[in-house]
């Protein structure tokens, strides 16, 4: 199988029905890459899971402090929330300690990501406003920052506003890339979203991870390793308030208690900071790990069942652990009738990157 | 580009997002392939896209005459519908004309293909129960058509009941097929459900198409033909009854007034049949066309936009009828702002087939 064919295969009745690729990067903190499939630098965009180099350019202002927001507000900042009553609310807190009203909000309402709030507002002939955006952290964050740096809030969402400029350098220096190696689009919420080869959003996770593990900065401020811990440490402390009831960000921090983040990019990007440990040793990492995924067609159902199984084939955590992701890991394929129609397989094994080109190390992997 | 790398591109702001590989079959009603894309004989799930084939087998039993079925009724028994109010009222009056009841029927309830019927029930607590499956009209079907045979129409929905193998001869004859060279699994509504080379799904439709035109019968009962031609004219009569409100196959069938016949599979199968016209005379094909495509993702939304291309690159139908799909052709990209953040777009062409190999023929396609 050469790295174009890495995909994961659905079935019905052993019948092949889908095909999706995968690429996958595992780097460590340093940024050496160890484990691939498909392309690991494929230009991806990186939407929502680049949420936390967001909230460092936040914080990164003073606008944090001087809004006094707490961190469940910071661990909203880099959500993609359900739109539970406890995320709008939270918004609300947030709008009212930088004394700021929903018109101010540059992104819309949408349906929510969770099929249960949904029906719930259907029932109640209810429209989703700004305050109901999945990014609504985010965009009351960039409303405080650009507020804490002197420039207008009006137009904060706009490429060129002083508070989004902020946003780009800051998020190039997390991959240690120049400014004009990024590339921008607009998100679904209105706010420039950034696209990087696949490795670096891996790299952006294994800083995070490294900084909760004390690990040094040589680059940036001498406030961004704390910064970075703290980040890291709002979505491990809050995994409720990154996604919401049984969606997979929470269950995954959940599960793991601290140990890793992992965060959603829309249309199928996932990442993943994994703190130092035994198993990141064993698998020849420099400190703490970074995982980036890209599903290339976009399918979010497929990217959930690819992050548990390259967490399984990594050996990362326990298997008690895992186990509480086994409905992402094999998503049933059962029929209006409850008859099991087929599955989910992954005919693929992360391979050791070595820079002159082919296989190494699959030793340190657990299957 | 090579064949495996036939795609449809998904960009946000001119970056790649996603990325959709896409086969396509071109064939005339002798089965000729004329034109491919990706693999034309990739073995794939027909899914709800043999309804027709399913129909043929019932409309063959003397079940249909037997019992009073009407015209649209054989284009609910072809139909993925909507569950809308008239879908489920003809479903009730097909039960009825059979004196068989809800409870007889072996498929189960689930959400609507339609969002505004699902908000409608989610309104009324309504749970969808069997008479609300998109293939309510092939269920019924198959009882009546397995209780003229004399066979118990209990387990109608079993592989080895004698409807069922009635069913599967009469798919692998269509397809011009061996029967051990067709494979079955089970569908969402718990009958089984055909795989075969893609482009044998293509010469399914070119033969409804053909018998459309009144073209001869060598194979099977002399009653196949014209079955064949009622069932074509039975879906374009009644495209409303096929599919729903605004969906792809009523709008398609709605636009092209009885020139061609379109059918969606599950998981993004697609097929077509072309009544012979100087397009089609243009294109090489001896008679009637058939086209068939599959996208290896699933992804259905995508599904459309390639088939509308299709028939663009093949110049099938006026301008006029075509501009009526346009908004499946290039769907929308907009964010919660109303702000266009990308688009879709198609960088492949259609490949003239010669059984030696390369390219031939593309002066007949339109651009």
């Amino acid at each position: 199988m050469t790295p174009s064919e890495d995909c994961v295969v659905t079935d019905r009745g052993g019948i092949v029905e889908n095909r999706h690729r995968v690429h996958v990067a595992v780097v460590d903190a340093k940024g050496r890459l160890l484990y691939t499939l498909g392309d690991p630098t494929r230009m991806t965009l990186a939407r929502s899971a680049a949420k936390p180099a967001q909230a460092l350019a936040i914080l990164e202002t003073n606008g944090f402090e001087r809004y006094g927001f707490d961190d469940a507000d910071l661990a909203l900042m880099c959500a993609s929330h359900s739109s539970e009553e406890r995320h709008i609310a939270r918004t609300r807190a947030m709008l009212s300690k930088i004394k700021a009203e929903e018109a101010d909000l540059r992104c819309g309402g949408h349906s929510s990501l969770s099929e249960t709030v949904n029906r719930a507002w259907i029932k109640q002939d209810y429209t989703p406003t700004a305050v109901c955006s999945n990014c609504s952290g985010k965009h009351v964050g960039m409303i405080a920052g650009a507020r804490a740096i002197g420039a207008g809030a009006e137009d904060y969402h706009l490429p060129d506003h002083p508070m989004q400029v902020i946003v780009k350098r800051t998020v190039a220096e997390l991959c240690d890339l120049d400014p004009q190696d990024v590339e921008w689009g607009i998100d679904g919420c209105n706010l420039p979203t950034p696209a990087f080869p696949l490795d670096r959003l891996a790299r952006l996770y294994a800083k995070l991870a490294s900084a909760a593990d004390g690990g040094e900065w040589r680059e940036g401020s001498s406030r961004r390793g704390p910064a970075l811990a703290r980040i890291f440490q709002a979505m491990t402390r809050h995994p409720d308030m990154v996604a919401g009831e049984g969606r997979y960000c929470t269950v995954l921090m959940g599960a793991f208690g601290g140990a890793i983040i992992g965060k959603l990019g829309a249309d199928a990007s996932y990442a993943i900071g994994v703190r130092a440990s035994d198993d990141t040793r064993r698998l020849g990492a420099d400190g703490a790990l970074g995982i980036s995924v890209k599903i290339e067609d976009g399918n979010v159902e497929i990217l959930y069942a690819v992050v548990t199984e390259i967490l399984e084939q990594l050996g990362i955590g326990s298997p008690e652990r895992r186990k509480q992701l086994a409905e992402f890991h094999h998503p049933k394929r059962v029929n209006t009738m409850g008859v099991t129609t087929g599955g989910v397989s992954f005919p693929f094994k992360l391979r050791g990157y070595t820079p002159d080109g082919e296989n190494s190390s699959p030793a340190a992997l657990t299957r």
